[in-house]
């Protein structure tokens, strides 16, 4: 039996909720399922009258509810919860049929999902959206991976709700299997790197300049007029400028200094180091969160080890000069995400295109900012290019800042302020600078006590110093 | 049948080979084994006489030398070439046997052959041995792990064979299941830092001294005579003094600087992540390799990016700062790493006793050094440390070098050479002496674009503000 909704959406808490009222405010006739459904029932009388839904109480009701091929998106909690949606429905569903993963999934499941409804004639799709509850409701930036045939069957509908910029949709079909999920995870890995930026500019505003958070909230909104014009500059103003009720002082002065996170950067780093991909500011940016966790040891440690005592003194040029390192620190992040994410598309054979990410990132999602344009056009001119360092923009732009960022760098170190993501990128980006970097001894040693042998600049081949024993040089090859 | 032999190598490359010799040389009596028979040939030929070596042809041959409970030393390539080695082995073996894998296997394959041999009646013991060749034939660290009953039946021949200091062999039964190749994986990650940090002091003491090789050389042979005094330390002046036979220059000045590596390094980093450990020492020196490797991006980057050339230009109170800003990252790395075995030991239940593995480590390894006396030290008083940094001699050592340390970090900020381990290892120690950080921050931006909910210093629970709607504060626990 077949039903006359053109989507299925299981999984109503805010997210799947807002999903489906999304796709339903686009005249699309939705059917909605949730595992306990007295959430169904709330869904229906609180949204029901917003556009044509069909409310169902099992999963049976739900499948016959749709039109075929069947199109369900899936929005529950990663891991375990989405295999067994995909147990349960199988059974009920038809050859063709379409299984759509809009959660949070870790890429490798999606592989192996893809792989599991392949074997049982139904197409899977791994979905990233991003956008929080807003952006689902209003429109996110999506992220579609998996069979292209199937991505046609629901093109118009992710057309339709998706977050649009200049008159272009903030969605396109990334790539097969696993692709749509793992660009999805470096989002928010960039997410991260960004948010850490953020942090340690508003630190060293804090601590080094001595202003307070509705000071900093105001910088932060005149930032937001220029290059780093974005949804996440924009908020931490917002954020900043929040008045707690309860103290009448800033909102961030009584918030617990420990940050919590759910994974997707840890995912990042850890497939970078398997790429062997340097990916250094979003990484420093994961264990942040893990050093903020730590607050008792913390607390412990501030009485105990020394270091300087940052001067909380006005210095109208250091505001400048932080505003340029955030810049700078961000294009070195966003150089190694993109960096990365080619090298999984190598490896994997995803064919991704990076210019495409870079514009259904504009919108939507959380690091939405008008930055991205830059990138969609560096890879509109260079779409095989190795690093975004290397196209004019940001060579210059980085050139132009450079200086600055220095200064910042020193200061904070003179002062005792901890900078590890705008340090690390500048690492990165004068290692990145060096024809010839000093990894020439680290060979040496790993010749001298293991033998693994090294390369010489001026004759091909492998070679080993037998240095316990004559000290002459072998060739090994 | 049941042989002669008290214990069996097989995989004759150099370092079985060389651990055979060893343990021969203590008057125990060895079947040797390898695949391919000619190399057990050879071995035989060589080495047979330097002790009681039985040299077998075939498996079956190799187990009947063996008196019983068999132990049998697995030296061969990790991976699956060790998975074929043991389901071989498996069917000539009786109940009781010991099969000791010796490689540098990854320690999750280690629990898992550890569970398949039980299953078998076999036991399984996984060995980290470190030392590299010469460590392997003259007396190595040596960290087993696996059940404490098969480690009581080796216990005597790996005492004879380890490393000596101040009396004590360098081997202790570490913990069970895969702790000896989880605490092997943490020495190879740590030595990964090691390197790191002496490459930009060689990097800074050439780029910003503008001193050559040999005179570098003389400066860690100095260096060797104080609290660095370590292995690494005394080969980086015998590799920086060595004359290259074809140019009469330094060798170092023609190896290509592009440093392999076989994953150890990576595995420690994943799996501080894993474990939300801050690791930034031993992950950036991962990172570093991996930069080091972009040859030809490199080459061009340097001819497009902008930055200042180092001065190049003697400075003596420079050299002295940059080796204590090496001796200050050290400590930072060890103590980062110290903090990731506790937290597995923890989450594993290995009770790892983190004295014993610096006492391990003093002798044998390629991460031996004095300073592990220090750490040994410090968990004998403090079994229980947090933080190595929070022990008298080790913060009383960071207090007296960090200004030192800082001068390095902002000297190589203002010249343009890249410090990745130096400066992330100073950006962890001022963010650890933060009673408050600035990750307040963070959760309000988490909490502004996707409702994650914040603590309050002033009042417990879980708290969100309704910043898209009235922007009031509710309680969400």
């Amino acid at each position: 039996m077949a039903g006359q909704s053109r989507i299925g959406v299981t999984g109503l808490a805010v997210m799947g909720a807002n999903l489906a009222r999304n796709i339903a405010s686009r005249g699309v006739a939705v059917a909605v399922h949730n595992r306990t459904g007295s959430k169904t029932t709330e869904f229906m009388s609180e949204f029901g009258g917003e556009g044509d839904f069909t409310g169902t109480q099992s999963l049976q009701e739900f499948v016959d509810a749709l039109e075929t091929p069947r199109r369900i998106i899936v929005m529950v909690k990663a891991g375990k919860p989405v295999d067994s949606v995909i147990d349960e429905l199988t059974p009920l569903l038809d050859k063709g049929d379409i299984i759509i993963d809009a959660g949070n999934s870790h890429f490798p499941d999606t592989v192996r999902r893809t792989a599991e409804c392949e074997a049982n004639g139904i197409r899977f799709m791994g979905v990233g959206v991003s956008g929080g509850e807003e952006g689902a409701l209003l429109g996110p930036s999506i992220m579609p991976g998996g069979d292209p045939e199937a991505y046609a069957e629901v093109k118009d509908i992710f057309e339709s709700i998706a977050a649009v910029v200049d008159g272009t949709p903030c969605v396109v079909h990334v790539g097969p299997g696993g692709a749509g999920h793992y660009v999805k995870m470096v989002h928010n890995g960039i997410e991260y790197a960004d948010m850490q930026l953020i942090v340690e500019a508003y630190d060293l505003l804090t601590q080094v300049a001595g202003l307070d958070a509705h000071a900093i909230g105001t910088i932060f909104e005149e930032w937001n007029t220029g290059d780093l014009e974005s949804f996440l500059i924009e908020i931490t103003g917002k954020v900043l400028a929040k008045v707690d009720e309860k103290t009448g002082g800033p909102l961030v002065d009584v918030i617990v200094d420990q940050a919590g996170q759910k994974g997707t950067g840890t995912w990042t780093a850890i497939d970078a180091l398997g790429l062997g991909i340097p990916l250094t500011g979003i990484t420093e940016a994961v264990f942040a969160r893990g050093l903020s966790a730590l607050r008792a040891e913390r607390a412990a440690a501030a009485k105990t080890l020394a270091g300087p005592t940052p001067a909380k003194k006005a210095d109208e040029s250091l505001v400048d000069d932080i505003r340029q390192a955030l810049y700078a620190s961000k294009v070195v992040a966003y150089a190694q995400g993109f960096a990365q994410m080619r090298a999984a598309s190598v490896q994997n054979g995803w064919d991704l295109h990076l210019g495409e990410m870079a514009t259904i990132w504009r919108g939507g999602c959380i690091i939405r900012a008008q930055f991205l344009n830059r990138i969609r056009d560096a890879y509109a001119e260079h779409p095989d290019l190795d690093n975004l360092l290397m196209v004019p923009y940001f060579t210059e732009a980085v050139a132009n800042a450079q200086d600055a960022w220095r200064r910042v760098v020193v200061t904070a170190t003179e002062q005792g302020v901890a900078i590890p993501a705008f340090s690390s990128s500048l690492s990165y980006y004068d290692g990145y600078r060096r024809e010839r970097g000093p990894a020439n001894l680290i060979q040496g040693l790993r010749d001298f006590f293991g033998a693994h042998t090294y390369q010489r600049v001026d004759e091909e081949g492998a070679f080993h110093t037998r240095w316990a024993q004559d000290g002459t040089e072998v060739r090994t090859d």
